[in-house]
């Protein structure tokens, strides 16, 4: 099993506010990809959706400014069963966000893009939350073909 | 052992033109940090230099168009010993960029920062072929505190 890993520190904010933009559909939406409904409650299930396709969360904890955790229950195969982990805590004035995509089969050459790609989505999510303006699909940032 | 692993696709271009960003000093200067000096080819060894520090990489592999790999023989301890491989290929007028930072100890918090400033320095690789412009190192994009 292998995982993605990824750090960012968002300026000027409490870990609440990061927290509101992981377990609100609202702010989901404004870094990640617009179109997301669903019940980010824990133990509701949130439906992504971008261009090619999307995933399915099931959200299994949320645990306030501190812990959020989806189990993916659908979506590209290699994600399915695979579980997308929140850390969140205070630095000063800043909040650090510790990411980890974990329980990958096998480090395929898609897991190679979804790490990338996750950085520009949390990149999205630290200039939501800091600026008001995120860069959610159809709005990301492109690091390959047309995507 | 754990590794980090990302994927940009650059657009119109061959690999012989990203070969030359990983294996040329002003290449690497262009995208990594505009403080590198040393020997880029075979046996080899680069300095890259930070504001905050730097690492030495001894040249293990150059195939041309194809594969370039590092080992870090100066750094952070968790950085020594680890290596970085690049692999490229040609899709159509693409060229796709497989990266891997490969063989840290454990997955510490230095790690997950690690993963996502390599993904912003992959796509200032990824714009520096592109468009003659990257955001090489002190004009890099900042994940975190002023780093």
């Amino acid at each position: 099993m292998v995982d993605i890993l990824h750090r960012v520190a968002v300026e000027g904010t409490a870990p609440e506010k990061v927290y509101d933009a992981l377990t609100t559909i609202d702010g989901l939406a404004g870094w990640w990809t617009t179109d997301t409904t669903g019940d980010a409650a824990e133990g509701g299930v949130i439906a992504f959706r971008f261009p090619p396709g999307g995933f399915d969360m099931k959200v299994l904890e949320t645990t306030p400014g501190e812990h959020v955790r989806w189990e993916v229950v659908d979506g590209p195969e290699e994600w399915i069963g695979t579980t997308v982990d929140w850390r969140l805590r205070a630095d000063d004035d800043w909040t650090i966000v510790m990411f980890e995509h974990q329980g990958w089969a096998e480090p395929v050459e898609f897991m190679h893009h979804c790490s990338t790609k996750w950085a520009t989505y949390l990149m999205s999510l630290k200039g939501l939350v800091e600026t008001g303006t995120g860069a959610p699909a159809p709005h990301d940032v492109h690091i390959a073909f047309p995507d």
